[in-house]
């Protein structure tokens, strides 16, 4: 069996070749382009992964994890679009590199290209592979939709927050890892399972990326320290401060994200940390890892084949900033 | 056999249907939106058309009609946001009534929903179904690609303005026909033939539209007259005359795409007229039509099968206005 890291650069080898024609040279230069800007490759990587679970890697699986590399890097550039992003990974995003109406297509261009990897797969699993896909597909959709909403809405709570972070982030890797196991011929408990696995570890990892915004150590945090408190971003520790604060703190939340005072960042820490916003995350992070714990130790799999789900969880979830 | 009139009467019945789920509203509402403002469903009538040329229609076609119909409206949401288009059908266009981040969303959903479709196909079909999916998919977003470079470039040849129209119009007419003719168990060259057919009638039909969009009688034509010249369209009338004109004529040509004279329309028509644009572009479209009914014509079934589509070409191409 590969560990985490060593699928990690197999993928990553195969992975790195243009995958889009010559012409039109603007359409697919910019659907090319995006993929030059590396990334974890984790969901790819999940989905062989997932397949080796339960048996040697099927060949089939290959075709499936550049598929699901590909719709990822289809919903960032579209994604980006509708944020108005102007820098992904520190490089301009391919709306602002080629201009929006061309970003749009190449989008559109890289999600048939992830269905031609899928027609790949062979008839035994094609309709599963498929059906789980669009699905998952619908869903990731729905979470970005639900997001935009959610920027308008001053009163979301928290069941809602975590629905939303469900669909938009953490569907798509328990998928990936379902995806695989489905070519790995795992059956559907052990599907099921494996699905939980990587739905709590993604609302984790949505916990962690909110807390280190606020908490984390900025020299090692690679993102800019405290930029979803300057965007007023809806984040699980903004939802539950809005719901534990005092009134007083509650009018103050609010006047500091109408204004922009210098100091609004660590006016916002502060009243984070009066309301233990930060142990609450914490905890909620540890919860949700439990529960993905709960769902890997189900998997009816010898454990030393499980050995490469939690190096991955590791990976993850044990950052510091 | 059903005539093109009972086929499109009985698609709409089956169609007319809310495609999509109630939540999230904003999302799920702007895709069900388009399908509302009508359309003649041309696409998937093809299909069916197909289907029926060679066997009695498959159930696996209706789901297949449904996946192109919903494809083609993807292309209209999308076209419409880079486009910039206010209106379609006389009624505000998606990214207008709901936003142009949502109008996206609404056309990638679109897209994923065709998909969803096609996945109830039996797995005899589905890999050759979604090749020919895919491979027309990508070709449309190419032609659409093209179709904005040559915006920006004053010398566009008859060859590439015609490759990008295939590209854009003509091959999901022919791909309609052939995926229902995949279903009937067509043979390959039969397939090819009935795609040959498809492709220039689309060829045909775009010289026509480009044709009347100038001498077209308004009150007969739904749209506004001398639309495309106002907006500096490329047009296979445009081009030709450029090609065609003398240098007086092709310097006043280019002085009136500059600057917007209140009689730009007349004006352009009276050197389309005076370099017999019209009567080339009237044998143009005979000259399609009649490649299109060659290849109708080498399709290997009884003649009186093809009735239906002798019926849809005249449907397509006999309008005067």
């Amino acid at each position: 069996m590969y560990s985490f890291k060593e699928l990690s650069q197999l993928f990553e080898e195969k992975f790195n070749i243009r995958h889009f024609p010559e012409y039109p040279h603007n359409l697919y230069n910019a659907s090319q382009y995006i993929l030059t800007l590396g990334g974890k490759r984790i969901r790819p990587v999940m989905c062989l992964m997932g397949n080796e679970l339960f048996d040697n890697i099927n060949p089939d699986a290959w075709h499936l994890a550049n598929a699901i590399e590909l719709f990822h890097n289809f919903t960032l550039i579209h994604d980006d679009i509708m944020d108005k992003a102007p820098l992904r990974r520190g490089m301009q995003t391919v709306h602002t590199k080629y201009g929006g109406p061309t970003a749009l297509l190449a989008g559109d261009v890289m999600l048939v290209a992830a269905y031609d990897f899928i027609n790949k797969i062979n008839n035994d699993h094609i309709h599963q592979v498929l059906e789980i896909f669009n699905h998952t597909a619908m869903q990731v959709c729905e979470g970005q939709q639900l997001d935009m909403d959610f920027e308008q809405n001053e009163n979301v709570s928290f069941d809602e927050y975590e629905k939303m972070i469900q669909l938009k982030t953490s569907v798509l890797l328990a998928a990936s890892l379902q995806l695989g196991a489905v070519l790995g011929g795992a059956g559907v408990g052990n599907q099921q399972h494996l699905y939980g696995f990587g739905k709590n570890l993604g609302i984790a990892f949505q916990v962690q990326d909110d807390y280190l915004d606020a908490f984390g150590d900025p020299e090692k945090f690679g993102k800019k320290h405290g930029g979803d408190i300057i965007a007023n971003k809806k984040t699980f520790l903004l939802i539950q401060a809005m719901h534990v604060s005092s009134k007083d703190q509650l009018i103050e939340l609010h006047r500091l994200m109408r204004n922009n005072d210098d100091d609004k960042i660590q006016k916002v820490i502060n009243i984070y940390k009066s309301c233990t916003v930060d142990e609450w995350a914490q905890e909620l992070k540890q919860k949700y890892m439990a529960k993905a714990f709960e769902h890997l130790e189900e998997i009816a799999v010898l454990s030393a084949r499980k050995k490469p789900l939690e190096q991955l969880a590791h990976y993850l979830l044990d950052r510091e900033a």
